[in-house]
C-alpha cells in the first residue's frame, strides 16, 4: 500500500511534459491542486532527465506514479524492446533515449508513457475543454506542430502514432516560401510553426502586427489542416494550443476558413452556429500537457492495481 | 431462442451494402458460406428498400439479424431521433429516409447500422486483408470516395462520421480541371472519382489506356490522401477498394508517391520495404461492404443477447 494523506483519498501524481524545447514537471492531484511545478529548457538527456528526477525526489512525498508525455517520434508499443524511448529524432543526443526506463529506475514507481500531444488531449478530456467528449482532437502549433486524438474515449496510437504536423497542404495563393521542414520543406510544419513564420518574414512571429499578411497565410494553412482533420476524424471538438495560438485573433480566422472550406457540406450545428465552441483554445492553457501526463500516471497506477500480483 | 440449423452453430446473418448507386444484399454466415446474394441499382427508396426486404423474406429461413452499411451522410447516433436514417443527401428522394427502421419493421429482427465504408473496414478486419489489425483504414474510390476507420478495434464514428472523400488536396502540377464536387469543386472527390476522371478527359475511366496522363493525376491525388491519412491515423494497414482501384497499376504508383511524399520521415519498415503489404486491395474484393454488413448484424445480435430482458 502506498502512503496517502489522511484527508485526501486521491493519489499524488507526477507529470512530465517532455517537450523538444522545454520540460514541464508537476506534482499534485489535479489542476486545482498542483503542489509543485518546474519548467526548464530541454538540454542533453543526462542533464534534463536528472533534473526531472530530482524535481520529484526533492518533493516531501514521492508521487505514487508518474506519467510522461514525450516529444516524438516515440515508441508507444508496450511489447517493443524500445518501449518508452524517443526513437529516430533529429534532436541531437536524444535518439533512442529511454526516457520511461530512466525515470522508472530512478524513482521506482509505475510510469505511464505517451506522446506530449496525446497527453494534452487526455488532460483536456479529463479536466479541460473536452470533458465528457469521447472524440476529441488536440493540435499544438508552436516550435513544431503535433496532434493527439482521442476516439471512443481511447488515445489513438496505431502503427507508430499520429504525425499531424507533417500533413501536406495546398499552398496559399501568393506564398512562395519554401518551408523549413528538413524532411518535406513545405508541409504544414514547414509552413506554419513559429520558426517557419520567423524564417519567412525575417522577424519573430510575436513581433508581427495583427494586420500582417503572415496571419492570413497562417489561417489558410491551419484552416485547411483543421478542415481535413474534421473530415478524417469527425471529432466532437478541436482544441488548438501552443505558442502560435496565443495570437487569439487566429481562432476567428481559422473558424471562418473552415466554414468556407466545408461550404455547408457538413450541416451539423457545431460547424455552423456553434463553431465558436467547436474550435477552441485549451481549457488548461499551457498546462494541458503536464496535467495530461498526470492522467497517464493515474492510468499506470490503475493498471498496476488491476494486474494480479506476481 | 432463435431457430438454428442442427449442424451449424453459427447464426444466419443478412447484410445490405446500401450504396448510392447500387445495393448488394447477401445472406449467410461468412465469406465461405454465402447462401444467396443479389445486386441491383439504387432506385427510389420505396422500390429499393422493398426489393431488399423481399430478398430476405424470399429466403427459406429469415436471418437472425441484419446489418446495413449505408451511403452517407447517415445518422449513427443511437440516441438521435433520426438514428438509422440517411440524412442530408443530395440524392433525390433519399434525404431523411429511415433505412434501418424500414427494414426492422418489415423483417422484425435486430438491425445493425453504420456507413458503407465502416462496414467495409469491419468486413476486412473480420475476414479480409485486415485480420488481427486493430488500426485499419479502408478507402473506396469509385462513383464517390469514402473512408472508414477502425481504431483500437472500434469503428470511428465521432460527431457525424468520417467524410474522407472531401479532403482538400494540393493540385497536381498542370491540372487545371475544376473538379466535379457540387460542394467543393476540386476536393479529393471532385478530382479523383470515376465520374471526375470521365468529366476531365471526356471518356470513361475504364477506356483510358494505362499510359494516359489521367493515371499520373490519379496517383498524385490518391498518394496525397493516403499520405495524409497515414499521418493522421497511423493505421497498421490501408485498404484501397472501389471501381477505380480495379486499375491495379495504380497501387504501385500510389505506394511510390506515398514514399516520395514522406521522404523517409516515418522509418517504419511497413512504409519502406514492406509497403506492398501495407497499401493493399481488399481481401474480400467487391464483397467487403456486404460482408461487413453481416458483421454489423452479428454485433446487433450480440448486443441484444447481452441486454437484459425487458
Amino acid at each position: 500500500m502506498s502512503a496517502k494523506s489522511a484527508n485526501d483519498p486521491r493519489p499524488l501524481l507526477g507529470g512530465i511534459e517532455a517537450g523538444g524545447t522545454k520540460f514541464v514537471c508537476a506534482i499534485g492531484t489535479g489542476p486545482e491542486d498542483i503542489r509543485a511545478e518546474e519548467r526548464f529548457e530541454t538540454a542533453t538527456p543526462e542533464v534534463t532527465l536528472q533534473r526531472a528526477a530530482d524535481f520529484f525526489r526533492r518533493h516531501p512525498r514521492l508521487p505514487e506514479a508518474i506519467g510522461i508525455g514525450a516529444f516524438g517520434p516515440a515508441d508507444l508499443d508496450p511489447d517493443s524492446p524500445t518501449y518508452g524511448h524517443i526513437t529516430s529524432t533529429p534532436k541531437t543526443g536524444w535518439d533512442y533515449v529511454d526516457i520511461a526506463g530512466y525515470l522508472q529506475r530512478y524513482l521506482d514507481v509505475p510510469v505511464g508513457f505517451d506522446t506530449d500531444v496525446n497527453a494534452a488531449v487526455l488532460g483536456e478530456h479529463t479536466w479541460g475543454a473536452g470533458q465528457g467528449l469521447g472524440n476529441l482532437l488536440y493540435l499544438t502549433i508552436g516550435t513544431g506542430i503535433g496532434g493527439g486524438a482521442l476516439l471512443n474515449g481511447v488515445l489513438v496510437r496505431g502503427l507508430l502514432h499520429p504525425e499531424m504536423g507533417h500533413l501536406i497542404v495546398p499552398r496559399a495563393p501568393g506564398d512562395e516560401f519554401g518551408g523549413v521542414c528538413p524532411y518535406h520543406g513545405a508541409c504544414l510544419e514547414g509552413l506554419a510553426t513559429g520558426p517557419a513564420i520567423a524564417a519567412r518574414w525575417g522577424r519573430s512571429a510575436q513581433s508581427l502586427p495583427r494586420d500582417h499578411a503572415a496571419w492570413g497565410f497562417e489561417a489558410h494553412y491551419l484552416g485547411i489542416a483543421v478542415t481535413n482533420l474534421i473530415l478524417a476524424f469527425s471529432p466532437e471538438r478541436i482544441i488548438l494550443g501552443g505558442g502560435v495560438m496565443q495570437q487569439r485573433h487566429l481562432f476567428a480566422a481559422i473558424r471562418n476558413n473552415v466554414q468556407t472550406n466545408l461550404n455547408g457540406y457538413l450541416g451539423h450545428p457545431y460547424l455552423t452556429r456553434s463553431i465558436n465552441s467547436y474550435i477552441v483554445p485549451p481549457g488548461l492553457g499551457s498546462r494541458a500537457g503536464v496535467l495530461g501526463a498526470m492522467v497517464l500516471a493515474q492510468n499506470a497506477l490503475d493498471q498496476r492495481s488491476t494486474r494480479p500480483e506476481p
